[in-house]
Parts: structure tokens; C-alpha cells; sequence
């Protein structure tokens, strides 16, 4: 970490700051300069306060140096994180297909969607159960019906499910869960990052729409400090000013992603994009960057869907996306699925 | 609501649209244009799933007419909502001015700060219990012992406490707190804002980083379609590019708010800017566009903060302030508190 | 186009209204909603001026129904354009490589470079000559003699040489240039624009940082307006508030722009990026999302470089991932070069 | 300037890289970190090229400690720059009012018009005589006759112009005008900014609409790189992912652009929100947070404009606002106009 200092700062404030410093066990190097002083701290940072630094009269700003997120950083942490999801993995090298409806709606339409997107190659089956909305008058999801629907879809397919919480209340509904999706609009509730620290479950931890990825990575660090190191990391477009697209998916999170960390990573590219015409293209994009994972909507009658028609594929258009991304994996050397 | 037609699209599958929408209560007015065909709907449109109509296959696209706000709305309520706390209003035309630190650290912190913020001219007071902070390793707040310090402090100077609740579990920890805080990453914790409209507390709901002003409505919408009217609207800054502040205040969300909806507004300068010299100016600013209320972080010191020391004022720096914005306030014909 | 009217609107001020748009030749289709008219207007809309309606009094707000580009738009002209650059082609399918240094530096450096360029598979020769450089006191490129150099390097290897165009009086400059490069602060250059479509040089056309798709195309119209279809639209990375790369590519205005627009699309991740270890994966995504061409940043000592070094490939490191975007076309059906 | 080493950087190519600043005549200091070893730069970084640094081997990142303005920097230039502006000046504490119409249409209009601010109490005119429009449809100004007809209105009302120039090649027609303004489009049109220097007139710089206020001041050191010290700053609104308002106005722009910089600063409301509804609120606001200046669109006519109706006020609605910002000002100790 450095310290810019203020010109003209009182020689006794930085001394008083240096002490500070020395005393919370950080080393201090004085660099004077032509036109503004700096100090450079050495050692473990991370328990230093920013803020509080800045709140000194003699402190006109302050660089970092280190990332602040340890145990998701690669430079702790060089080999990759392969997490166990049922019967598969997610990140050894595979490509995992993680499709289904935007909301479960009933029995029957979770079964026949999740049968046709096994048929077409998914590998895991999605449906939301509890749905952020927008609009308070808008459908809100079966809740625990629509995890009990999920559970037998999977009787029936064999595909490990995964689905959103939205409050840490629920967490129990989710013990039959495979893997637990944490929204956009709840990546930094931290209440509920901890909750989910403390379970063993792989989690689906979704890019907000106006997060970095450095905030991304401290979310994940949030669930990782209480134990649980079963974090996927999920890019699904970030807001702009751009407005043809509901968001703009941010491919480069993928290679980057895994440059600064050792998690695997996920694109949906349905959220981001809200446009069907443009979930294939960028699906083979996100697998040519190197996406451990895909999340898809899939809807057995998009045009009837009670939530999100606009962007889920109907099964044929699915399954003929499916036959181009099976190509471009096997192209590329990597399996769909385990 | 406008629907788009596609090109070429079948007669039958507009057709088949049409009916669809007239089932639904719309009537439907079909205009032939040279390029361009579209329909328009009648009627009450809120309950018209935007989404799934783009999933219909002749559906270009479509241009909402009306807000998707109605309780929020001024066009339905024209008069201004005044909102009782504890023993005095928000929204009558007077501003309001809540300070206090950031954190609640300690008894004596809290009452000293407290004390100070009161002679200075505030009129409630805020402190963190629960703070959500991006680091796992920053300080999380006292937590129930934070609200515990709060109502001492309440009963010191007799003003009323504004604190930010994190997860709808520790609902019943609020029951004494004059105004609930719902913090900028919750905006849109749905369950959260439920459970809020089912109180009769003041809600401060504060935007989003990455929030438009109508999310923001839609977000009070949730409060109040459960039953609680009292929802005062926070600016706090948004995220754009700027990187030399923290976030970019909206100042021109002050008057558009207050012309789209009849709620009263607060604004935020010190989150919003994260720099202690702009705090003034920022709060000058909103007074001179017209806010109910400003809500300032003042530390009794701020060099000894657990959090976001940079942006908290001294009470010295506050009281020189506050002289600034009595005088601006006395301008404009607008009353200190009540 | 859809005009949204007051409610209470007087019926004196819609009737003139409607006759002053009558007389612009559109005719008029009143709806008369529950809470809200509305205004349908048939015919070509696109002289009819949307600030100057909203300064009606009658008038709430505006819905665009028809996109304002005609000549960019794919509507009215549903068949690729295929731009004819030199001794090959853009835009018919194949895969165009457009490499070299950010700065043509001296005649040794520019020719090595194009040799290597060339060897490892590139098809067109860039090196900017003009530089626009946020400091006035960074490196401005060589001008005129910058050109000359490029000239001899086409001469040494046969490539097509791009170079960027930084102001009107420049133009003759360019005379033997094979495409002139808008850069991305040109973007609403509207008299460079103008002057350009003046010319029937090929345009490399480069989206501007905080530019709309929709912007983009209509910059692309003030050229083909004038007479000069050859546009070719450029994706360089949008700005947003993410700060790990320099700008956020946005990858997804391939397949877009090439569903709204006939014209060919580029990809440049050097500049998008600013980080060299994500042009290779940031390559791939953008030729598996359907790119006809890529920008890529060369340089024969990137670390003596006088701009942008840090996102300059080695001739090796390009090399290497010129085998693996050969690859992938070659798997696409898609041919490097003509 | 700290330049941060990556792990494990070879001793060798880190000894070169020191060398090779020194020659650049910094000195160069070392500090050992636990995780990660850094170097410190003292002495005149700005001649030091970022992006070279950042394509050496050995560099993991670079953190700039010093602006990269100097000629702007307050730092440098503690005084305010007042600059005479005709028989008035700019930034000595009082306030200047420049209104008038987005474009010149007529000599009746522009004439017209003046004559109606000057009564309400604007100290200067503004009027377009080149206008950058989105769509190569739409009007584009008088050009030369535009210029012309205010320097006609100057005459009848003696109030100094102000005007656009959007191309380096028609810098002889602004001989005669008072301000040249640059557009927020040309913000970073270089060559302009390098020919504005040279000359001695007063320059309004427009803040791009995605540029950061270091850029923006970057845009003036071209400027005053040249000779010409007598930049004006205006903010006008950044794009963001608000579209309620045409832009956000980033008021915090003002106080901050006056702390970093010695140079006045202007704020326009009209064209950052573009509507008119909440020009006045605006207004006040830059007012109270201290702005040497506003530019509002003022037009006699607006439902008749042929550009931008829907933010200009008419003579009398300016008239309104005009009592209320005199109020304001007076109160504020501050002189509207010299």
C-alpha cells in the first residue's frame, strides 16, 4: 500500500501516522519526492483501513498495491478449484451446460423441459423457484413448490439442479439442492455470502450488474472466510448506457477471471444479452474465451412463460445451438460434461 | 403499451395475438404503416407480461406508455406525502437533517456524536448497527448492541434514530427505531422490501448504484402495494466512470423524483461523493434543488473510524456547514425540522 | 412514431399539432387510452424532428417506432455488403487480419513488423501515423512521413495499409491509403464524416467509447449519405465502470450490428482490452461470434514501443495465436483472407 | 509514479528497467514487500511512458501518484484564472449568464431572443451556428451566415458571443466572436485543441459525455500547452445508464474541477438533462455549489425550433428562473455578470 501525503503535511502528523502504522505491524518506507512525499507500507496490508487512512489530515490519497482477496486469489492458490456437483465436476477442464426455464411453472412443463434440454446435451438442469421481479405485480416464482418440482425433475433426468435463494430465511429449503445460485441483485447481501459460507454446497455466484470484478471476487472471498470454497463465478452482463441489449456481457471476465483466481467460471448469456437471436453467438464466443460453464434459458413454450418469454429458447432452438457449442467443445478438446 | 410488429409477420400469428390480448381486458388498435405495422393497447396494461409478448413470434418490439408505478405515482396522488417520525414530518416542505457517524462504535461515540450533531442543528440522528462492507475482513457493525447505543443516544437528545436493517431475520430487532434504512445494495431485496410494507415504520430506501430513478420507484412500489405508505427516496450516488469520486451524485434526481412521484426525497452527499471538502457544496446543491432532507455522516473523530473515516465530518466541520445550510435553507423559505 | 399526450392535454393544442404533422406528410392515427392518448403516425417519419415535438405543449413523451438509419439498415438492404480493400475483400465470409504497430515509429520498425505480420498470417498492414493521445506531452505520431513508411512496407510485403485520419485538412494525406481508420474520439466527427463519404475509400468506422450500436450506425449513415457505402464498423471496447480492463468489449454488437446492419463488422481487442494477456481468448470469442475481421495491435519490441505498449504483441506471441484463430476459422468454414 | 513488480521478476530484468529510468532522470527507490516488491519514482514522472512500463517483462501494474496536468493544476497555479471575456470577465466570484438558442435560425430570431435574455438578465449570448446533430437528416446549422447574424445580435444588445466551432479548418470565421466554444464531441479532438492554443481567445470546453474530469483537464493542457491559458471548464452531463435524463449532470464536477484546478468553471443544464422541467432546479443547484457560470438554451420560439425544442425555455420561463438564480446569488454574496 502507499501514501500519498499532502504537501506541506506537518512533519509531526506523519510521524504520528508512521507510528500508527508501525504499531498495527506494517514496515514503512519514507520516499521524498520532488513535489510530494510517499510512504510505502510493506507487509500484511489487508487489516489496514483505507477509509481511516484517508480520514488523516496528512494523507491526500492512497494507492494499493495487493489485491484484496486472498483465498480466491491464484497467487495463493496456482491450480485450479474443481468442484464436485453431484455426480460431475465443474472445473477440470469440461464444459458444463446448465439450462431450463427461467421460472418453474409446473410439473409438467419442468419435466418436459428438462428432458428435452438433456436430450439436446445439457449436463444440469436451472429453474427459479424464488424470482427477484422488478414489479411487485409480477409472478414471483412457486417458491418451496418450485424446489420440489426441480427435485423431480432431476428423479426423472438424472441432472443435478440448480437454483436461486433469495433470502437467508430459506436455507433450509435448499438442503436437497445441488448447487445454490446467488443473484446479481444479491451479490454483495452479505448476511446471506456468510450463510452460505457455512454450508458444504457449490454456489453459483452471479456478477451484479454494476459490480467490478474485483467486487465480484470479494463476494466470493465473503463465502470462501467461512469455509466454503465452492464458489463458481458467474459473468452476466453489466449495466451501461448501452440499451439495444438488457446488458452488456462482459466476455473478458472470462479469461480474466481466471488469470486473478483459481474458481471456475460460468456465462449466462441469456440474462445478459435478453435477446434469443443472440444467446448462440455468444455462447460460442464465451466457449472460444475459455468458460468452464454455460447457463441457458430453455422454456418448453417460451410464448406461454410466465416470466423472461423474451430471451429462453424454445427445445429445437436449444438443441441446435447445442449441436454448435458440442462442436466448438470438441473442436477445442473439451468435453461436454464430465 | 405499443406492440411492433415484424415484417412480413402472418396475419394468423398477429391474429392469434390479438385475441390473446383482448382476453386479457386491452383493447386493440391496429395501425397499417408503410414499413412498419403496429398495435397499440387500451386499457389497464400492468398486468401485460412485456416479456413474454417478445417472445411472440410477430412481435418486434415493444414501447411502454405508462409508468409501471402506481401508488408511487404523483399522476394518481398529486399531493405530496408527509411522513410522521416519531415527533416530527418528513415532506411538508421543511428539511430535514439526519447525521451521525457512519458506524456505531461505542456508547461514548455515539452520545458524544450525537450530542455534538444536535447542537449543530441536526434534527435525527443515524448510525450503522449492520454494515455491509465489501471486505470480509472490514468491521461488520455492533450489530443489536449498535441499535441498543442508538435509542440511549435517542433518549440523550431526543432525536429520533435512523439505522439500516441487512436481512429481513432481524426485523423484530427494529421495533424501536424511528426510521428503517434499507441500504443501497438492498434496493432490490425484494423479500426484504416485502416485509418492510407489511411494518408501518418509515422506510429511507436508498437508490441502488446501478439503479434508474424508475427501479427506484418500482422498489417503493414493493413497499408500498404491501400496505406501507411511508417511503422516503434516497439519492446516494451512482456508479458511472468517474473514478475521482466515489459514486456520481444525481442531483437532477432530487426534482424529477419529486415531479414523478409524490414521495419525499433525502440525499446522501457523503456516500455519494466519499470526499469529505464536497460535502458542503453537494449539500448546498440538494437544499438549492429542492430536497426534504440531507443525511450526513459526522464522526466525533473520524481519524479513529472503523469505516469510511475519509467522508465523515468532524462536528466542527459539520457545525461550520450546517451555519451554511440554516442560512440557505432561511433563503429559501424552508424550516429546520418540523 | 408514437406520441405520448398529457393527460388534459387541450384539444385545440392536439389538433394543431395534428395538422402541422399532416403537413409533414404523415398521417395521423389518434388512440384514445383510459388514463393516457396517444398519437399513431404512418409514413415516413424520419424529417420529423423529436426535440422539436417534445416542446409541444400537448406532448409527454416520444416512442421511436422505425430505427433512424435507412442506408446502414438492414431492412431495406438484406444483402451482406462486401467491400472490396485492394487486392482482396471484407466482408464475404472470410476472416480478415488487420495487424501492425499502434505507431508507425521509424521505416526499420514498421517494415520488420509488416514482415513478420504478414509471415505469422496477416492480411492488411495497421500503424497509426496520426495519434491521439490524452496527454500533450505523449509521443503524436510521425504525420505525413508516418504515412510514407506505411506506403514502403506495403511495397515490401503486398499488405493493404489502414491507417487513422485525425482531421479534415488531413485528408489528401491519405490519398494512396488503402482504408482510412475513424478513430473512436472521431466517431461524431459529423464534417470528417461528411468529408469521408465524399471519398470511395473503404472507412474502418471505430465505435466511440460511450457510443450506442445505434449511434454507430448512424455515424455510418452520415458517410454512406454522402455518397461512400464502404463502411466497415468497428468494435473497440465501450467504457464503463469496470477498471481491470481499459474498456469493456462488448462483443455482442457483432452478431447485433450484424442483424441490424448489412455492413461488415471488425473486432479490436488491443485497445478494448489494453491487456495483452486477453487478445488471444478475446480474438477467439470474436471470431466465434461471427467477426469478419480483427484488429490486433504488433509490435517488433513492444517494450521500446512509443505508445501503448502494454498492449502490443510480440511478432511470436502473434504468431502463436494466429495458428489458433486459423484454427478456429478454418473449423468456422471460414478462409484467412480472400 | 510506483511501479508494482510481478513475482518472481528476474533480478536481471529488473536492473535494467531502473537503468533505463534513471536515464530518464528520475531516481529510483526499492522497497522489499513480504508478497510483492515495488519500486518508487521520484522526480518529473510526466515525460514517463505508462504504457511502455507496462510492457516490460518484469512489471505486474503501475500507480500513478502525481496529476498528469501541470499548466491546469492548481497545485502549481494556487490563484484563480480570471479571464476578460470582451468588457466582462469569468471566474472573479461572479456569476455569468450565457443564454440563447441551440441554433441561430434567423436574424428575427437570434435578435429576437438576445434582446428577451438581456432584459431577463443574461450577460452573454450563446447560439449555434455549426451544430453536430446524431442524424445526417437533421438541420445542421447556418454555418458562416449563423456566425454573421450574431455578431449582428452582439451589436443590438452588446452582449459577447458565444459559439461552437467544430472543425480546425473554419477557425478564420471566428475572428470576430467572443467565446469559442468546443463541443462535447470534440473534447478530445486534438488537433482543434492544438490550434485553439495558438490563438488568444477565451475557449469553453465541453466535458465529454464519457470523459472523466482528468480527462477533462487533460483536454485544457492541450490548450494551454499552445499559449492559450483562458479555459473555461463546463460540465454539460456524462453518459450513464440513466435515461429518465438525456445525461446526468455530475454537479460535483463544480467544486471539484475548483479544487483541482485554477481555471473557471461553467455548468449547462439545458443539454445535461435535456428537459426543461428541471433546468431552473439545476440551475440553482450549480449555483449554490458554486459555479462561475451557466449556459441555458433560451429560444423565442421553441415549438418552432429547429433543433433541441425540448429543453429550450422561452424568454418568459427564463425570465422566471432568472429572478430566482439573481435571489440566489445576491444571497450567496456573489455579482451577476463583471
Amino acid at each position: 500500500m502507499i501514501i500519498i501525503l499532502k504537501n506541506g503535511a506537518k512533519a509531526e502528523s506523519v510521524r504520528d501516522l508512521e507510528e500508527n502504522l508501525k504499531a498495527q505491524g506494517v514496515s514503512v518506507n519514507h520516499i521524498e519526492g520532488v513535489n510530494q512525499n510517499i510512504i510505502g507500507l510493506v507487509g500484511d496490508t489487508s487489516a489496514i483501513d483505507v477509509e481511516n487512512l484517508l480520514a488523516q489530515d496528512c494523507v491526500e490519497n492512497i494507492r494499493r498495491v495487493q489485491e484484496p482477496y486472498k483465498k480466491a486469489n491464484r497467487k495463493f492458490h496456482p491450480d485450479d478449484t474443481v468442484i464436485p456437483v453431484r455426480n460431475t465436476v465443474i472445473g477440470n477442464g469440461s464444459l458444463q451446460i446448465i439450462a431450463g426455464p427461467c421460472s418453474v411453472e409446473s410439473e409438467e412443463q419442468i419435466i418436459t423441459t428438462a428432458i428435452a434440454c438433456k436430450e439436446a446435451g445439457a449436463t444440469m438442469l436451472r429453474g427459479g423457484a424464488f424470482k427477484p421481479r422488478t414489479s411487485p405485480y409480477s409472478f414471483q416464482g412457486l417458491g418451496a413448490e418450485g424446489i420440489r418440482l426441480l427435485i423431480k425433475a432431476r428423479a426423472e433426468t438424472g441432472l443435478p439442479i440448480v437454483t436461486e435463494i433469495m433470502d437467508s430465511a430459506d436455507i433450509d429449503l435448499f438442503a436437497d439442492v445441488d448447487v445454490i445460485q446467488v443473484g446479481a441483485r444479491n451479490m454483495q447481501n452479505f448476511r446471506l455470502l456468510k450463510m452460505l459460507g457455512q454450508c458444504d454446497k457449490p454456489i453459483l455466484l452471479k456478477r451484479g450488474l454494476s459490480s467490478t470484478m474485483e467486487e465480484l471476487l470479494m463476494s466470493a472471498e465473503y463465502i470462501m472466510a467461512e469455509g466454503n470454497m465452492n464458489v463458481i463465478l458467474c459473468e452476466r452482463g453489466i449495466r451501461t448506457f448501452e440499451t439495444m441489449t438488457r446488458n452488456t456481457l462482459d466476455i473478458s471476465a472470462v479469461p480474466l477471471l481466471k488469470q486473478k483466481s483459481h474458481l471456475p467460471v460460468c456465462v449466462d448469456p441469456s440474462h445478459a444479452t435478453g435477446l434469443f437471436s443472440l444467446i448462440e453467438p455468444m455462447s460460442l464466443a464465451a466457449v472460444a474465451a475459455g468458460t468452464d460453464a454455460l447457463e441457458i434459458e430453455v422454456h418448453n413454450d417460451p410464448k406461454s412463460a410466465l416470466s423472461d418469454g423474451g430471451q429462453q429458447l424454445t427445445p429445437v432452438k436449444f438443441a441446435e445451438m447445442m449441436e454448435k457449442v458440442k462442436g466448438l467443445a470438441a473442436y477445442m478438446g473439451r468435453t461436454i460434461g464430465k
